[in-house]
């Protein structure tokens, strides 16, 4: 029997980043200037972020070197394991190969690091002194503030208020790391001062945090921002991902037919099927890329492809992505990570042009196969990676049924370590599958700003 | 620059296990009968052992053969890596070069994993329906519960009940994989029973919850009983640790100076310890192996090396080990896998021999070294791991101010990622550096039965 784990050396981490937007058939719509609404320039964004980052944001060049300082970092941990899921395999009676991609072993235990290190970096050597960000549920802020105590540099997270009671460990993890972490919406900012005012009990969101963030770094010039998925440099610096999936499953001498992610805003789906997604585009491959979301916030399945703003007091650029409306308000599932209204663009763009599928699971379905995925390969996934998890297992379902081969590809972005809590409610019964009624989706969208 | 981390195929996990018993100028005095007090037979612990394990707990081979059903199953996780601990090195402006062995890739996240699953296996393999165990802090639970899941056992745990309140995710883990677990003392024995008739608000222990295991197992004739620690052969399934780690040191092309893990009942040490004694023992070299245990349970610095209970009950046979007297009740610390009044016989025979050290270390300097590390390394440590931390540290400090290189390997038996309030109470300046009145530790062995 072949190996359960193909391991790379540390040699074998991939020395450039791919970039999509050299290969897209079409690019997204530019993000506009929020009161102008112009295509936002440099100037535009020099407020909260290093030149070297806005110039990856906006850059078509297929590769981008990864700094030596954090290729050095990244062999902490990288490269991830690829796993070869052949007790689920027997499991599930199918046919099908699977393999995962296990971004669980970065130290905070999930993918979130892999842009964190550079992100950090970049502010650090552009002289930057502290980085505001938003998190949810906290995975982001765990990476966050692990990156910047590696380069000294000091870290305020925005933490939405209802997590900050929940998921108090990645708080915790925040703190071991030199972080300040304050519940949003707080008292520290303007945007927050002016929801709390509204509404004293506001369980917050990732809108209005990124807004307390954003407002922060833009009043404050030694400060700068960083956002954890949805832009551009994000899924850039994500593609390590795929990078590194390509040589494992070269090793493992096979080639995938379908490759899924869990998405939110886009991040670890893109990171694992840009690579992928050049092999289609560049190579004529014939490769599915799939992402998958959860039933509660269907913002690709559901929502528009049009211009909105990224969070919610409305201080961001427009960006040209899928969206369920800033307002969108999604139910409290466990999937912290997969509350978001919008998406990244590049992914949104995918979607539309019909390179990218994207499938909605509820709760209850993607809780069931995590934890038959758990008790065959030993990990607990995070809730947001069990909707991956859930759609690599109908795929290999599918596969059985048709009475065919197939070959599937996931990513498993993160461990359930720090979400047990989560499985405590499934295992219990307390989980509700949320069925949003259509109108309450069509509300919020007719509150989208119209343009362009 | 080498890399940071040495890995080892799946085709290099070992293929037998090294029993330390063949090469040690003596061996532990035999386990006793606790009514007879005449040493124990096969027959004796037929009752709650499959014959294959009561082999491997007596066996004076040198090697014995892993069954592939358990190598295949450690190539979920295994081999585990070796780490160079660059940044730290850096950080603590040593000459010394500091290896760690990181078996927090475990899918429960600790080296327990190890042992779980040859026990598990090998009760499978007898027709054993059930395992009955008790945890502590809940890392040995989860990983038996996972081992049994592998295996299609049924599971029971007997929880500590102040660890039952407070680490209730690892109950969850526990739960997930599908075991019962019971609050001890508990209602299901008649050890359980007494003691909450003395005292109904017992916060149980270590002591209390393997009387509870045991009767559970020796009263069901389909079900066998399963330890974590202390036993022959359970060092012996941990020695694959060490075993590993020698072939990643010899790949590095370094040797260490000194060996050093935590030790609560010595199997994450004797794991780690063993491989490297043979070299001492049996190649002559010059090798120093550390046991770092906690100031409020120093077994091995102030204990007596006598017969004892290896419960609180007095169920199980008298071991010949260090001990504090099984009434012992040590302080609440947070490393709750290492308060246990005794200790592997093994370890305490090599330790009365001098050819192993022991430290204590108060908790508050080994939480600063932990979070030390971990800003340096990523990784988070178990409040257990984070003794050899300390111990490791002390030494590359020691190395500094003496001006001399030295290499230093360590055992980085978990990480602390469901230990997080140990973190928080730490960082809130409410932990407690417990000194023990010798008078009480004295009061605990004047206790000791008179025996051998």
């Amino acid at each position: 029997m072949g190996d359960l784990k193909i391991i790379l050396s540390e040699q074998e981490i991939p020395e450039r980043w791919y970039n999509v937007q050299a290969d897209m058939p079409h690019l997204p719509k530019p993000p506009l200037n929020p009161v102008t609404k112009e295509p936002v320039g440099p100037q535009d964004l020099a407020a909260i972020f290093p030149m070297d980052l806005i110039v990856q944001e906006v850059s078509r060049d297929r590769w981008i070197d990864m700094p030596e300082e954090v290729r050095d970092l990244y062999r902490l941990w990288r490269p991830s394991p690829l796993h070869r899921a052949r007790r689920w395999e027997k499991a599930l009676d199918t046919p099908a190969r699977i393999y995962y991609k296990y971004e669980g072993v970065s130290p905070t235990g999930s993918h979130k690091l892999n842009t964190a290190v550079p992100q950090a970096y970049y502010n650090k050597k552009a002289g930057i002194r502290r980085l505001a960000t938003e998190t949810g549920a906290g995975q982001w802020g765990a990476a966050l503030s692990q990156a910047c105590s590696f380069f000294g540099l000091e870290c305020t997270v925005y933490m939405v208020k209802v997590s900050y009671g929940q998921k108090i460990y990645r708080r915790s993890v925040m703190r071991l790391f030199g972080s300040e972490v304050y519940a949003s919406p707080s008292e520290h900012t303007a945007s927050g001062r002016a929801i709390l005012a509204a509404d004293p009990h506001s369980p917050g969101s990732l809108g209005i945090a990124i807004s307390e963030a954003v407002e922060d770094a833009a009043t404050h010039s030694d400060t700068n921002y960083s956002l954890g998925s949805v832009l551009n440099q994000v899924v850039l610096h994500q593609s390590v991902i795929g990078l590194e999936a390509k040589k494992q499953m070269e090793k493992a001498g096979d080639y995938p037919d379908v490759v899924i992610a869990c998405c939110g805003g886009g991040s670890n789906l893109g990171g694992i099927a840009m690579p992928f997604a050049y092999d289609r585009l560049v190579e004529g491959r014939n490769i599915r890329l799939v992402a998958a979301e959860p039933l509660a916030c269907p913002t690709l399945t559901k929502g528009l492809c049009a211009y909105d703003f990224g969070d919610v007091a409305g201080l961001t650029p427009l960006l040209w992505m899928y969206t369920l409306g800033k307002d969108f308000m999604p139910p409290g599932i466990h999937a912290g990570g997969l509350r978001y209204h919008g998406d990244s663009p590049l992914v949104s763009q995918m979607v539309a042009d019909g390179i990218m599928e994207a499938r909605a699971y509820g709760q209850t379905a993607v809780f069931d196969s995590a934890v038959d995925f758990a008790r065959s390969e030993g990990i607990i996934p995070a809730p947001e990676s069990a909707h991956a998890v859930r759609c690599a297992m109908e795929e290999a379902v599918a596969a059985r049924e048709a009475g065919v081969s197939r070959v599937i590809l996931f990513n498993l972005s993160g461990h359930g370590l720090l979400d047990l809590s989560a499985y405590d409610a499934y295992m219990n019964g307390n989980l509700e599958d949320y069925a949003l009624p259509e109108e309450q989706i069509a509300a919020a969208m007719a509150k989208l700003p119209v343009v362009g």
